[in-house]
């Protein structure tokens, strides 16, 4: 067992100390990096072997990690944690936290795994974490807290209730946990707590749904407020920014990552949804709301902000990209951590400088394939008159 | 044409007689290759080709062959013999057998494809036979006889009927057919015949659907007794490991190979689906059955024994590993051919020993997120505790 023990755990340690690089896919709008910043593989050994040599000679795998992704971000102390939802073979997810010094690269798993107060025997899964530094003092985590339908018929095992669930923490290991969000959809997924008081309420971002899957007529990302956290409700929810038709937010959409204060507005990182012949993709975009009115967006640059691309594309559910978790640094600097077909972690980074510049230089989607050739036409004239060289 | 043909024919010598070579990917459990054992490379150039220089000068492809997958298994005289689902161009799929000395490499196509006798005029598609060589002497292979559904609408020309075939050889060189099974299930498919009688009686493993796609609400993988193989019936067909919600069985599950005697159970490797925003996924999983009482299931460790990696992510049904064909010698070794994504074949190898070890070792799914993170937790203590070096 010892040596093959040693063996693994050598891979193991050479992957987490692995110095990531910058890629060649280049837009100018952000870095893309050439290795994933957190996989399966980056789960220590002690938490999916037992590692004594008497009772597992073998050295066989006791409890198997299928997936590490969708993770909520924060910085504490000047280093990165990425709070990861975690997928066991056996499908349940749960919250594991790693750290890293630089953001980008030597992330690794610490402590154990957190352990979410319990409070209903028929919560079934928990995922999709977002953290948000609130200024009443909390850290707090809201995430999805999933459910049997027991509604349905009898036959149809994966028919689901998602809610929101809420904890708050001061320091990332002690978790207080407070009843899950009211609002008057049947189904909520995808809500961030904003992280400032507006008008003495807490605003929150929400996506109503009437089904599981089924988005429901009225949808979109919302908003709106809550008098408390400690019972939550939110008692009318407006749309923010809604769903259209032959957009990269066809199906549906959802808030991503808590949104980032700055000089020229909240940059909101979100994810839309389309559908296929084989099913789902999703993508990554952003929009900009009013500093002082949030309920306003003032910058929708059209189309999306990331993609899968290369092997990000193929996963556990293929054709996703989906963010849940951005660090904006004090000195401008931003990590966006994204997950890729529910298997893998990756970063992009890069400043809210270039991506308010992103914001406003990207016209908004004109919605009609006419007038897209027609931006198009003048971009490529404006390049011509000034003159376009070897190209 | 010669040239081309030559120049073909080399890179068919070179792909069936590669060395394969045990893969990277470690749990202790089972071995992974590197290189699939079976592809569609691998059928003989003579079953695609026309080879008469006259007839077809440019060397152009007659037949195409589009994937081997879903292979039955048995080893007879010591030799590897894979009873292939072989895919033509056309979407029809028939099998056709391939033989081994080691069964890890250098599988070869063998004599024709296999006639299945022609017994119903509406039988359209045969495929994924099971091959149990049963104490009453012969070998039975039990498959899926498919045929369009009369009753439904017109225009929708997908919906078909599912029955279990049943054929009887002794040397796979002649195949007997007899009466496809008769339950009370308007659907059947992964049917699986157990290798011993059981109080006289002969053993199946089915899945009752009731419906093409749909499992209906009575589901999971079942088992029922018949009299005879020659007029096969079973009149009750009883839950022996079934779906659950929020676990690897819980779109459908099915039984994949004839369980393995060991002196511990009988091992089941079965499969397991669930859903994802693309489509269905599939994933093995192992069970295992009271020697004396096989009605009774004795271990059922948490989660999937081999989820598709790497390349086996994509193929034309992505996401997809099953299995329905597994060889274990009479020295323990055993090789569990396993398709991925309805494409090509793949072996996995461990033996008796490390399966059982490994379906006490991992507990069974707790069902829930909470509980799945007490289990973890109480591993890394256990190897805390013990002293975990270096990571």
């Amino acid at each position: 067992m010892k040596k093959k023990y040693l063996r693994e755990l050598e891979k193991y340690n050479k992957l987490i100390s692995r110095v990531n690089v910058v890629s060649d896919e280049y837009n100018g709008i952000y870095k893309r990096y050439c290795y994933p910043v957190l996989t399966r593989k980056h789960v220590p050994l002690s938490w999916r072997y037992d590692l004594n040599e008497e009772s597992n000679p073998n050295f066989i795998e006791t409890l198997g990690i299928d997936a590490v992704f969708n993770p909520g971000a924060i910085e504490l102390s000047g280093k990165f944690y990425l709070v990861t939802r975690m997928e066991g073979s056996d499908r349940k997810s749960f919250f594991a936290i790693a750290r890293s010094d630089n953001g980008i690269d030597n992330f690794k798993f610490i402590n154990y795994p957190v352990v979410i107060p319990d409070t209903n025997p028929y919560e079934t899964n928990l995922y999709d974490m977002r953290l948000t530094k609130h200024e009443d003092g909390f850290i707090y985590g809201i995430f999805c807290s999933e459910r049997k339908d027991p509604s349905v018929e009898k036959g149809d095992l994966s028919s689901a209730i998602a809610e929101a669930g809420i904890v708050r923490t001061k320091d990332l290991k002690t978790w207080e946990r407070m009843p899950n969000l009211k609002t008057t959809s049947p189904q909520q997924r995808n809500v961030v707590l904003h992280p400032e008081f507006v008008n003495g309420k807490y605003l929150l971002y929400t996506r109503p749904m009437d089904g599981f899957i089924d988005t429901g007529s009225e949808s979109g990302i919302c908003f709106g407020y809550s008098d408390t956290m400690e019972n939550a409700i939110i008692k009318k929810e407006t749309v923010l920014s809604p769903r259209k038709y032959h957009t990269i937010t066809e199906s549906k959409n959802g808030a991503g990552c808590v949104p980032i204060k700055t000089k020229k507005g909240w940059i909101h990182i979100a994810h839309g949804v389309r559908n296929t012949a084989v099913g789902l993709r999703y993508v990554i975009y952003l929009f900009v709301t009013d500093l002082l009115n949030p309920e306003k967006v003032i910058a929708a640059p059209g189309g999306y902000l990331i993609a899968p691309f290369g092997e990000e594309r193929v996963g556990d559910v293929s054709n996703v990209v989906f963010t849940n978790g951005v660090i904006a640094r004090r000195n401008g600097d931003v990590f966006i951590y994204y997950a890729s077909c529910d298997t893998r972690i990756h970063v992009a980074t890069t400043t809210v400088d270039l991506l308010l510049e992103y914001a406003y230089a990207t016209p908004s989607d004109p919605l009609r394939s006419y007038d897209c050739v027609q931006q198009r036409i003048e971009l490529i004239k404006r390049n011509i008159e000034g003159g376009v060289e070897n190209e």
